[in-house]
């Protein structure tokens, strides 16, 4: 069984692309998704109040609609739903917009759905798409990159996931043609080159924007330079864990000194 | 300098602990956080609404109180507060409440502000601590932790920031004694057993709780083990990256069958 999430809602053409792009691989496919736009949630989950499931059929899709986070989806997907049969893969988006840099890690509702599903023993993969996000696209605008999701996805299914990664993080360029490549690539650590704005109210007082412009030195070789820069796809391994071998070493040396202090 | 900051507000009991731990070590101390509880903000950035900075005085603490998320708080420190200056360290906590596994590493706010530090290019440490959170504990509670916080940030600053490491997430017991130890552990994936209870209104319709249980396999190396079984402190490295060497070669090999498909 595949299940699809999102953190756009149930209702996004983005979710719609995918649903039907891995129709025919031998597996069932399940929809179960915020009732409404989650994004930027994170890995956002509900404990304080109950959650809602209701059932809703959007243009030939039946979705489970969840009242709760894109992480909450996986939660009830895995825990209630579905408990019974094997997911073999939870796949999360097409966002519409970008996930990239170690920033969409952390607060993207997109990758962190993918992320929720690997921390309950089950592999996800996220896509995103690059557009103009100020209007709501149609489901066409999702046809060149349903061919890769498609693509991706039988091959996992055929090979089994790669090993060492728990999540696959895919982000299409706005345009995709004949010359578009496939780039396996890390993480850029960001895209922004930050600032705050200052400005003064009717009444005299501060307050502050926070911004961030593209930078100008996106390294290649990333996620960010392939799509931003390149225009072609970029496919990024997530391995899920705190620190490296050598972050434990030079740990370890450090705190063999404070014993002694305290 | 040092810049302070929490996910529980700039009025908390461990905010001001830590504060009071590092003084006199040589470094200007300034706390900026956010005006009121953020917990489990995780890395919450506030762009479509401005911010403001209200300075306030706690307990002889000046602190900088920003409506906003913990990030919010970093970010306004780096490129708006302080942002002639040197900031060597971002420290977060002390939390009310332990930050453990890879749970903690997406969803707490407490380590989100030390992650978001390390995107922008300081280094940061996550304080929290396992206690009783169903009421506010008086700053005394955390004496025996600022012991530790205040060596450990000493000998960050004489011996510089582990090599490998962006980030350290260290999670104190809920009792320090003469034979607790610390330990440097990776984190472990989880601590919860997950499920879902379901339940019917009294309409009849049905509503779902996300519950976890805490597991009874905790693995041992790992940092919830430490902390939860040894009641000893743990010590976390995080460093920031996307995908291991293996998963971003796995991923290629994958990914390599996929341009004669599509």
């Amino acid at each position: 069984m595949l299940v699809i999430t999102n953190d756009d809602g149930v209702r996004s053409p983005g979710l719609l692309a995918l649903f039907r792009s891995v129709q025919g691989l031998g597996e069932e496919v399940e929809v179960v998704g915020p009732n409404g736009p989650q994004s930027a949630a994170g890995m956002s989950i509900t404990f304080y109040k109950p959650l809602r499931i209701e059932r809703v059929a959007l243009d030939g899709v039946r979705a489970y609609a969840v009242t709760g986070s894109p992480t909450d989806s996986v939660f009830l997907a895995r825990y209630k739903l579905f408990k019974s049969k094997e997911i073999k893969l939870v796949l999360s988006g097409i966002n519409l917009g970008e996930n990239l840099t170690l920033q969409s890690y952390y607060t993207s509702g997109t990758v962190s759905a993918a992320l929720a599903a690997a921390l309950n023993g089950i592999k996800g993969i996220a896509f995103s798409m690059l557009m103009d996000t100020s209007r709501e696209p149609p489901v066409e605008a999702f046809d060149d990159a349903a061919r890769y999701t498609r693509a991706i996805v039988k091959e996992v299914l055929r090979q089994g996931f790669p090993e060492g990664a728990d999540v696959l993080s895919v982000n299409f360029p706005n345009h995709i043609g004949p010359h578009t490549r496939i780039r396996v690539t890390p993480m850029a650590r960001t895209m922004f080159d930050e600032f705050v704005l200052e400005r003064r109210d009717p009444r005299g007082n501060k307050y502050y924007w926070l911004g961030g412009r593209i930078s100008k030195n996106l390294r290649e070789g990333t996620d960010v330079h392939t799509v931003l820069v390149e225009h072609n796809i970029s496919v990024t391994p997530i391995s899920m864990s705190s620190g490296s071998e050598q972050a434990l070493r030079s740990t370890t040396e450090l705190i063999g000194q404070i014993m002694t202090e305290v």
